[in-house]
């Protein structure tokens, strides 16, 4: 299989396309074409193909793919076939709704530890929201907490102001991956990956198409 | 200008250059050439330059650009240079977090309305968060309301299983755009648009980059 230079957008097809799998293993269904697939997940069949051809040769000629070799295929490619371990920084209104976020759990991600700086929040309290209790700390303790916890990816759910400083932080406590909420733009070394999430910035998307 | 065919990559890039020039704007900077625009919103200034050279000439040789006329400009073209109507469908955790978010009416996106099908949150009561109450109706009253406070854009934020069926209310009620929170696929007929904001999705991305 090529693992490289596949483009991002391939990358983004290959998440959807692995979620409908999911659906279609959890109604038992066994195979699938590709034309079905595209169905499926609102793409068109020449572009589901061209994506799958990245990785060569899981298709059966005349038939189409095995749903589960193909859904554990696009999980190897993507690297969600193993659970990755997070830490939430900032525990605000957005923060604790991360914590009761349901697809985090059902794909594998799982925030196993939650920093914040407002004493109320702090001190080992626990959220129990879903039953899924997460520790919150100080974020002085960051450090230490994602070392020990074996944390790969932070969350960033703090206010604009404080989102660079809270980079910095995962950046010294050797916290590869960045998922940033708080609309700001940050900056990490190389070796270091940020993606952000700015509500506004697909909004402002959504505005462009509705105007023209 | 040239308003057609902007590849979807641009406009995003023109919303982070957006809010780079009103940071700029807010500091009392006058000028700006297109490698400090660059600089700062972490782009190459070919990448700048390129992007801009879509809407042809506000660009001054030798200076650069005047900050306010650029950003007005493409308030212009991105259509977000008006206010936008918002309706909340789904104020669980995820919905009252949006209705506390401050950057969506720093950028001039109002939620005017809420919607839920659960009786504790509705019959009138209002969110005061941030001090800017929002009124929740029952679900049952959207078409009446979206009409009568002229809402364009619709966020969903319910579990994922009711996503299409309130997709649909909203497109019976004519609202154009939605923004989707719900881990699902829904459609839409022609001449509306949606924009999926899936977390794990985004996660799988970055869950990708880290693993090669």
């Amino acid at each position: 299989m090529k693992y490289q230079k596949i483009p991002e957008a391939t990358i983004r097809r290959l998440s959807r396309y692995s979620r409908c799998l999911e659906e279609m293993e959890e109604k038992g269904e066994k195979v699938v074409s590709s034309a079905q697939l595209a169905n499926k997940c609102i793409v068109n069949a020449a572009q589901v193909r061209k994506d799958l051809a990245y990785f060569g040769e899981f298709g059966i000629r005349g038939v189409g793919y095995y749903v589960r070799d193909l859904l554990n295929n696009i999980k190897k490619i993507l690297g969600s076939n193993k659970e990755w371990r997070m830490a939430l920084i900032g525990v605000g209104n957005l923060g604790s709704s991360l914590l009761a976020y349901k697809d985090f759990l059902k794909q594998n991600y799982t925030i196993v530890a939650a920093f914040d700086i407002d004493p109320p929040k702090v001190i080992g309290r626990v959220s129990e929201k879903l039953g899924k209790p997460v520790e919150v700390f100080h974020i002085n303790r960051i450090k230490e907490v994602t070392k020990e916890r074996k944390i790969e990816i932070g969350l960033i759910a703090t206010p604009p102001s404080e989102a660079q400083s809270v980079a910095n932080l995962l950046v010294e406590a050797e916290v590869r991956g960045i998922l940033n909420f708080a609309p700001a733009q940050i900056t990490v070394p190389e070796g270091f990956v940020v993606k952000d999430v700015f509500f506004t910035i697909i909004l402002d998307n959504l505005a462009y198409l509705l105007s023209n």
